[in-house]
């Protein structure tokens, strides 16, 4: 921590932010400037709220110069963490790719996709049972139907389950099905659902809040490792912005920002971010290239007559093609893709 | 809805989209243009979600013209819906004043302010037992003890107490003590959190989440309204944009808004919107004169000490200075606040 | 500037960034902490360019402690200061009321609108001649004809011409007629421009750009006092977030930043802040509660006829209601509007 | 133009607006509802302002269902827009790679980083002679002195010099050198600089500004193509978002949206979008992978010394590496990177 006092403080200010920081056990260092003093702080271990100085006579601004989080930084671990679903690795030399429907709408169409997506070369089927929806009165999933489809798919196809736990109150339902828990963009600062799913050893990824910045996405993550769930992903699927033309804006520069300053996996999901299918290739192929640990997608047998997201999802033979590409550019960054089902 | 036709679109794509709206019992209208064909529907009662078409071949975009909400909308009821809190009114030509400290942190600190904000004016205190934290290593408010104190303030002042829940887990606690119960902007979306809310009959404060919409808070609204409780209370606090100067965008622009489309009152807390106690005196007055409903400002004896937000504190003297002004803005805009207590 | 070395820095890292400093004949002050050392920096005029440091081995962050503009900040002049326009002041205690409409589109419609808002109590007429518009194909203004026509006008009425200059090559023509020069949003970043309306000494009323942070806004405006034109006024006209329901979000909370950083006037312009004409009322009141030196609003006779910006724009008897509100705001904190031509 | 009428319009306010219709000499198609009317309109020709509309008595809102741009348009041209720069072709199957130092700085400088540029593969240098800069007080560029440097590194190398124009004052010097005039984010709306270059014939790499959307850069580039210069290349370089992390967020999905928009091309400039070196190689890989038609990249020979954007250039030898694996992803998507030098 920096403070920074005014240009006017005064000697007596000054002495009261020091003797405030020697109160706290921490030591003050003076530096005194042309136009104004500064403060620095050391022997603090971790965080102190900038408020605390803040509304002190003669303080300018307090700067923090600490990261706020420890367990998802690098300073607490300087290789990239692999998480283990059930012996499939994220993290590691291989991307995982996840794809299935948006909802589970029906056994037909869900075994009808995690076969095509397993031909094609996923080793993990998303599909939604707790939906959550911005208007209540429309389609808000087949709930623990859904969950009894989705262990059904697993059986007969061995491929991982990835599904949204909606709340605290349907987690346990869903952690019996799910090899990872998804917890979606709108409850990424629900801090008893982070906390919940921190208290089990399931895998968790955890989606960027559609307005939050990296370090509240890290902070999110911290959330659940300190619950010592240490199987954390992270997954951009994009922000808010003010650019009408897509869903959202997808943020592929964070991949290089959360590599740089965490040990996390971070996959994208370019179908929420992007919001329309043409542009779901494109995104794709360009997470890859940046460094992503892997892709989430929509497909879905029949998209225009999905349930829900259907304008944004890759019918079957295009997501085989999309694959195709992606091992491509895979090699390219020193990655690879599962081998293809014969 | 109306569906807009590509340029290219033949004869057989319009037929389909049109034989595919009677199919779903509506009525079609084709409007031909010297470029692009476009189709109207008419014949429905609620909202057709656009993606039933926009994967048809021919179709260039749908374009929902229906608003997404029912209850909370003015075409729902067109005069001004006041809430009742044990008598007092939010919502009818008396602002709603609602003040007191962040969290609660000791039976001192909260008897003091809550008398102070009362001298003033104040008719409702605020105080947080359980605090959404964005770092889990910082204090996370007293709880349910908090809620002991909150009840006891009440008792001694005959302040209506407002306080947030968390989450579905300790509603039951919160509302066994709130008079209102205020659901934060991280929960706008929790809808879950929502529904629950919806089935009591305590009024709801539900605040603006950080990057929502306003079609998005009336839609948050909805989910409340739609489970039966009808005395919801929106609040602007302020909405993220890229201006590192304050904590965030204060949007009095929703009052307008709000106001024009739906019959909810509308509440400002110019505390989290401005960040800075400099900042809440003027955005107070200023969220008056644009026609609220009431704000909610925090009040703390001794700011600097403040184990959460301190530093977007009033001192209770300030807090008094700026009721007095609220008062004259008030009668401006044909409104009042209640008799000074002398 | 204060250097923030990574916790991993050699003393080689520390030493070499510390002579770098003294090599550009400043003073390095070294503070060692427990996970890493930061370094101050004393001695320097002006802003350092962070960049200078951020490349070097070892160094994590440069953190930037002093504000880039001088003239335009508080540190420059305490008190606030005053623009005169042929003696209307701008900044004082009475509020600049500019009014007009959007763009000048005859001499009747400007006479009858400067009439109308004279005798409601404007003192500014305002009135594009040239208007930079999105699109190529729509009215771009009546150009060298509209600036006669203002001419006139201030001629007849008395009333002081605020118009926009939109490029240097026209600068010369607009500032013959202009009492106040309207520097426009889109030209905020436009340094040309500003150097040139800064070689003037006419009074120039400088927009926020609409992605512009406060900084930059004060940053635009040495631009100008730095070539010696120190009269200088700023003008809040919404910024642009993800909200589609207003066309920009107005930053009412720019108005208490403003005045705590600079001691320039700092004036509204809510008619395309919020775009619409129901909200224009309100936020002008809003405006003016939170501190403005002033508000400019659109006024047009016959709205729906408008050729530009009819929509925002209000009737006069509208603007004539809205100024005897406006009259009473402002002595609440305060100000006053010059006397209503009886 | 779709007229969506209020519930409760009346008769004659639907007969009013068919009147107005009529009178501008267009088509009125009233669509009948069960709550509320709407109007098509149709037989126009162009664009029509929504506001002519939205005043209206029983008018609930004017939706415009046109694009507002013509000559950049898909409508216009069906395949992509191929630029020759003096034979080499911008938009075709081989990629552009425009590199170069942010600003000449000397001979030395220029000349080292174009032979390392050129050897790397590129066949573009560039290198601004005149910058924008948001301070009065930092280094504006070598101005004249600089296109002389960059005419002899052209001489020396043969690489196309591209080089930004700051204003209109100096097009005329700048054109003289530039073999492609840059057009920068903060110019995009300086509509009077835009028909400027409309003008000349030589091509122009237009830059999105940094809060426009998608399609005020294609009417941007109307404005350029209005005038009768249709050698205009588009180029994405950040979006200003509220995250922090990173100095503008690269918005990489506007690239398939422009592919479906326009048939101009579109470039990336990772250097500016993400602001650190670090991040500059993963995201230009990306932009490749998602279908831009090329990069523009910040390299100078040694970073820590430069006079401006040292923090966010490559090195040549990181440079050269960056190359190499453009060309890979390349192939993916069926484009190709020129022969490296050998």
């Amino acid at each position: 921590m920096l403070i920074l006092m005014k240009s006017e403080a005064t000697k007596e200010d000054i002495l009261r932010v020091c003797q405030k920081i020697e109160t706290m056990g921490f030591r003050a260092h003076e530096i005194p400037g042309a136009q104004r003093t500064a403060i620095g702080i050391t022997g603090n271990q971790g965080k102190i709220d900038p408020e605390t100085f803040a509304t002190m006579s003669g303080v300018e601004q307090a700067i923090p110069v600490t990261k706020p989080y420890k367990l998802a930084g690098r300073d607490a671990r300087k290789e990239n963490s692999e998480v283990s679903v059930g012996g499939e690795i994220i993290g590691g030399r291989e991307l995982a790719i996840i794809a299935g429907p948006c909802s589970v709408e029906s056994w037909d169409q869900l075994i009808t996709t995690a076969r095509a997506v397993k031909d094609a070369g996923a080793k993990f089927l998303r599909g939604g049972a707790f939906k959550p929806r911005t208007s209540p009165y429309t389609f808000q999933g087949m709930k623990e139907e859904g969950l009894v489809l989705l262990r059904e798919a697993r059986a007969e196809t061995g491929l991982k389950i990835v599904t949204e736990v909606k709340d605290v109150l349907t987690l346990s339902a869903v952690s019996q099905v799910a090899d990872v828990i998804q917890v979606g963009a709108r409850n990424m600062s629900n801090f008893s659902l982070l906390e919940a799913v921190g208290e089990l050893r399931t895998p968790v990824l955890l989606k960027r809040g559609i307005s939050a910045t990296i370090e509240e996405l890290l902070m999110a993550a911290e959330y659940i490792l300190a619950k010592g769930n240490l199987s954390v992903i992270l997954c951009e699927r994009g922000i808010r912005t003010f650019e009408p033309a897509t869903r959202n804006t997808l943020d592929l520069s964070a991949i290089p920002v959360v590599k740089k300053l965490s040990h996390l996996p971070i996959m994208v999901d370019p179908s929420h971010g992007v919001g329309m299918w043409e542009g779901v290739t494109a995104m794709s192929l360009a997470a890859v290239a940046a460094g992503a640990d892997g892709i989430m997608v929509e497909v879905h047998p029949n998209p225009s007559e999905a349930l829900s997201d259907g304008y944004q999802s890759l019918k079957p033979e295009r997501f085989k093609d999309l694959l195709e590409k992606v091992r491509r550019v895979a090699e390219v960054v020193d990655r690879s893709v599962g081998a293809e089902v014969a």
